[in-house]
């Protein structure tokens, strides 16, 4: 059966409501938005399985006909490019050539101007004031180093593992979600761009592209880890996990610390900023009562609604243990206390981190908790692995990081801006670019394997530094 | 009797002063203004029955002739609009529908635009330079968050109590004046706001309505505060007790932080910004006798002029204690010494303050004060209850408050903005937001009720964070 | 015997130089400058005396005739005046009403714009950077209050004593030279602004008045202290001593931080300022010999030339004991080792003082030392007189100081602001000001009597405060 | 034999490069550039023997023949000069005359000024964001002095001696690389500058004029020092040393802290910046493959690509001594236990060193190791001699470091801004104005020699004091 423009325009309200995604008509009453063609909203967020996988078979309504096939087709042909389109494809052609972007900030430059404002509004957001958002990466500036001379450091290898796993650097790409929003290629990009170097990539529940379709794209010994989700439903959350374990993803990084939406206002204003931007601003109040509906809570919200909101240490971990192989690692610790519960738990890692400051404004930094607990109870890091997130997009950051205990450091935003500038090249730029900075300062530092990393090399001072950018 | 204008006018002199407010004449020489028609200036910082109260009724000379009523209605209508009330008429059409507040500060910043410059100024003017003002907010900056995850929240209770009274948060309004400044309706704005959400108001003794009118504006349940500014007849102020008292308020905030007027310059400097600002600059100087005349005290310093300069714990509590059974809070703590004290009293509770920056220049912030009281006596979180107020804007500052002991924090000029922009909506929405905010830090901290909020989950950090406006 | 300008221009260098000062003829070889007529560069920045005291009879070549006076007088007439001479003009026509000066902050900008270039330059001026300038005043606001509350304070007094002498207020006018250049009465502007409420005025060893003019300028029983430039010659640093004593000085503050010139590059700088803007900007290489040219020392470094650079602590105080039965204070204090010292060598008083950040770059604010000293060395306290100067511009500045142990708090740029801006009516202006905030602080505080203010009502904060403009 | 062009433009990549340098040519295939002609690059950046000493003489391929010469003379004649020497030539003809040059800042803006960009760059460029660059400068910000008062000051002597040889001020030149591309003369301005102030300049391995030349520019007694970049072979390093020691130089500085290349962005960017003025902005992607190409290191890589990277305390240090008998000071010492271990290896002095800020980022202020160790191993003074460098700009700065135990202080960027702005007449100026401060910090200290400066005078203050920038 096929369905009529005319015929799906009437299921458009909370009550029942069909939507059409690449000519298919489906069911999303559970869902909120109700639109006639969702195919342009939809697509750069949703991995190209997601209406199977979420979707009951009775939701699935079949195809346009003929005639709405050509209607939508005449549509997107006569659609005018919005302002910000026209600004992202003249930016596409004055970016500068990838030999010139020599630092992970000139990265982030590049793909400011050449992200669509949507992509950037999400990519970057971060809860509230933003203020973690930017504690998070002020950390690293607080800690200098005491460099020893008069060592040999003609050889130096920056190479080591991650439970177990080669790489190449002490990093991983951290789960960053909806790469797609910024690069038509989406994930792929960063498999590919990890590939040669070596470079763990982790995916995240929220991918844009499917967990096979990343996983087919990856090298043969090419290492991936999953950043789980769990859904409040356990039956569905093994699957998923079922799922990744056959794909051959290594390790499940559990996160802990985006269980309820939070409050990214960079991204709930972006579709005013753009409306406003194409219409100019037609401000009006409509009424009170209206004024108190809900803004919404932007991409991010709308990502985890079903995630489980209830998980604990006794109930959880063993029902993890349970259902997979997988070395488990938990993704969100935010301070000493927990770190310990982990350990308790038995559990392979722990990846210190706030969600790059999206999610608890006022979360402590990763670094610093990360010293916090290096300094009061060394003994963790022989019982697990310690990993953070966060700030770092320096060579020098990652090092501070090593020393005080880390056994990788984790980077979600630079691969997001590094290929949705550039793609799959960009990706390998950042990971040129992180590689010659880890390597000279080691060398620097009198240092020439991971190993010899230590605390003592670091040393947290009592001024305040100057900012980074004060010199841009 | 009714009086001509030529009549009334021969009394324009500090010996002999009438005024007219509404059509009706009165002799206020012992007040400082002499103005033909005083209506414009008196009605928005009046509670209707301010006249009754205060002036004796000799003074009450009776209503205007009908010569006089006539050349005064002709003589408002004739009136021009002034530059900034024609800037307000423009802003009010222009400012953004509700739903795209979706903070304190975008609240705020609405209603910088739609606030009449007086009202602005009198609002948001604090004493001196403004440290203290910007000192209470920025200390919340320095308290992080040691998050808990593996939690279950689901199901997260943000409604506490104060002093036995029901609360949906813990947030209370903090006395504020003169809200029909900024409203026509005033501080039933508030009053109805609050209404569906049981939030509690503390009314001011200074308040633009009467008490009974915001009494009236209640729900049958609701709950209403008295802020007291003690008068230095104790017969008086022991009048204006029992007239609350009788009107349903429940419990009386004695005022002890604003006994004398402090130096608010942005209110003293109001009147001539808009002297300079509808006349041009036309500044000369008229002889140096004149210079050296009083610039006045701004709309503060009128307002409490007969207040009780001489109260102590010995003579003023005990008191109060007798021509009250209403609970009493100290309003106006500013060190743990006093708390202490206050404890010794016997007091209900206190509410550590420094009246949101507009007396006491380099007053401790209240969320300092709060630390080590905390710290120091947590004996006195046993004793009585203990509020803060001055500078919250953020869910997490709530919490974080509320981590180190406070029972609620109450918030003023949040209040005043929001009713000042939209109204009773606009009280709704702020309520809201931080509704919004509050549950999720409770729930990204791992906790599901306010008696779980523990000084062990903040800290207080050594370094200087940004600021909150860097990134805006 | 009269003299012609031929005849007078011929001493017109190093080895022989004669100069016109209001027509009689001076040979100032000793000195450095040679010009026609030094009358309009020399009046503001000399008393009347200066020629008689500092000239030997020889010196004093005598009347020019009278081609040259009338020569003169043409000169003058015809003379245009400059750019910075019209900029003052036009700004003293628009200077605000005093009335609405209404903090020392509004002062000192109106007298930024009223003042000529030369005189703001030598005001502003301070050492180096003016690092230590800027930390004198932003030490104040690292101390914050612990205000108490129910403590009667309706009778609030802020009169005190220095050295026995009667004062209104805890403040005092510091040492503050060339008052003239910022206004044609000069010091007296300060003397007569001062008298009504019985401020104390120290007068400079390098006033623009001579010590005898400023004393008839005093009201009958108003007090004045001197501050001693020790000349290097005993014999004529008592010569002064006996003058200023038989002139009925109360005191003498004996100046030890200035006794070489320092660094004011903005005083330096200010000719070519001058120049520049007069004549646009013109600049050569004029040979590379030249180049090595001293830019000479400004203002500040000719009038310390001749002093003593070998004061000590064993041959100094005795000397000064001696010849004076005045009460001695030592000016320039900036360490507690040397006010140990002090208290040791017996005299009556220390200044706590860096010059006002005029001569030691990174001298120690001048309310740290304080600080220190109070927390170190109570006891000193007792054996004498503690003074600070430097950075206070608030009345709760004031207080503070005086809670840590100050008995009062000079002041010098302000009292040269104000008369430069407004002659006495200024002076009494900024006094009236300071004497209404420390009042309202005071009161604010729970504090009636200065003997009340006591260390336990401050407290030094660990945090960074907003800086006091940040807002203006 | 000479070339033709024809010729010489076939080897003309990376497989066999020939370029003409002042006519002749040579095979620089080991070397990385290939252009046409070489010297308008070649020239301000190497030393007159450069091609002697690095070229085999085989890679002296002989001279250009007649038609090349021709050629290459009409090609620098039709030369059309870019924006940026056009800029020069201008900026030269407006730069202030030297006697208005009166701080180090001053020198600093005039050279910026007049400098090429490519000077420039090069001179002020640091690793990575600038931020040990700039924290070297704000170190000294955090230590005030401790004056003292009543000492005789009349005589005050600010000479020294640094490894017995004398120097009028504690200070020296610090080694700083290719004078000549700020000036023709290059690094003989400096040595002709330093003469009469007997200021030891240190020369760098690099120095753009050969040693010889140096050394025959300097006066009879004059004390030259040698800074050692060690070559990895040691016969190579040994003839460095013998040439050196034989022209008469009196220490070996061994260089340790820039033994790989670092990342100097403001260097690899400069010729991009160039191309871009020049040419306006033409980016383009020209295909991912050539993305990936290295951005080269700047100057400052190619300057040390051949140096040791394997230098040991055991091995290194002990060569040393046996084949110099001249004194041996470590340049690069970067923490405590490193300034140990040169104690244990018997070295001479060290030189606490960042390189300024120009190697390692976050390497700590050197003022700080220097302040470190004198608190924590006061006996490691006694064994050698410290020096630091890096950031001083001021006397006081000098003064600093002196009382922290600093032998003197090495400055290197100020010394290349001033003969690029001034040639020698700039460097006697700069010695000039830091010989004025520092005796006057002495003097308003206290203190009559350098031997009286002690920690005692110097109080690390633990508040963040304004930027030196601040006011300007």
């Amino acid at each position: 059966m096929s369905w009529s423009l005319n015929e799906i325009s009437k299921h458009n309200n909370p009550r029942s409501c069909w939507v059409i995604i690449n000519k298919k008509v489906y069911d999303v009453t559970d869902f909120l938005q109700a639109r006639r063609d969702a195919t342009s909203a939809y697509e750069p967020i949703h991995p190209s399985d997601a209406l199977e996988k979420n979707l009951a078979p009775s939701q699935h309504l079949g195809p346009v006909n003929d005639d709405a096939a050509s209607a939508i087709e005449k549509d997107v042909a006569a659609r005018k490019q919005t302002k910000d389109e026209l600004r992202v494809v003249n930016a596409l052609k004055q970016r500068p050539p990838l030999n010139r972007i020599i630092s992970l900030a000139d990265m982030e430059a590049s793909s400011h101007k050449t992200l669509s404002y949507k992509a950037w509004a999400y990519y970057c957001s971060a809860a509230d004031d933003e203020i973690t958002l930017q504690e998070n990466a002020r950390a690293f500036n607080r800690f200098f180093f005491r460099a020893r001379v008069m060592r040999p450091v003609f050889r130096c290898d920056p190479s080591t593992k991650i439970l177990g796993f080669e790489t190449s650097l002490p990093i991983f790409v951290s789960g960053a979600a909806l790469a797609k929003l910024g690069h038509p290629l989406g994930e792929v990009n960063i498999t590919r761009g990890c590939a040669p170097s070596k470079i763990i990539q982790m995916v995240s529940s929220n991918a844009s592209l499917s967990y096979s379709e990343i996983a087919a794209a990856a090298a043969p010994s090419q290492t991936l880890f999953f950043q789980l989700y769990k859904h409040k439903d356990d039956d569905v959350a093994l699957q998923r996990i079922q799922e990744v374990e056959h794909l051959g993803y290594k390790a499940i990084f559990l996160t802990v610390d985006a269980i309820v939406p939070s409050n990214r206002e960079r991204d709930v204003r972006s579709p005013w900023v753009l409306d406003d931007q194409e219409n100019g601003h037609k401000f009006f109040i409509d009424g009170e009562g209206a004024a108190d509906a809900d803004p919404g809570l932007g991409i991010a919200g709308a990502l985890i609604a079903n995630d489980d909101r209830d998980m604990t240490w006794e109930k959880t971990i063993p029902w993890l243990r349970k259902v997979t192989k997988l070395p488990i690692v938990i993704k969100g610790i935010q301070c000493v206390e927990d770190a310990l519960l982990a350990a308790e738990a038995g559990v392979d890692g722990i990846l210190i981190s706030n969600h790059g400051g999206r999610q608890l404004e006022y979360a402590l930094p990763p670094l610093e908790v990360l010293y916090r607990l290096r300094k009061r109870h060394p003994e963790v890091f022989n019982k697990l692995e310690v990993y953070i997130d966060g700030g770092a997009r320096r060579g020098t950051d990652i090092v501070k990081a090593a020393c005080l205990g880390a056994t990788a450091v984790g980077l979600g935003r630079p691969f997001l801006y590094a290929q949705g500038a550039y793609g799959e090249a960009g990706v390998r730029k950042i990971i040129s670019i992180l590689e010659r900075e880890i390597i000279t300062a080691m060398q620097l530092m009198g240092v020439s394997r991971i190993a010899e990393l230590t605390p003592d090399l670091v040393e947290r001072v009592d001024w305040l530094p100057v900012e980074r950018t004060a010199r841009l």
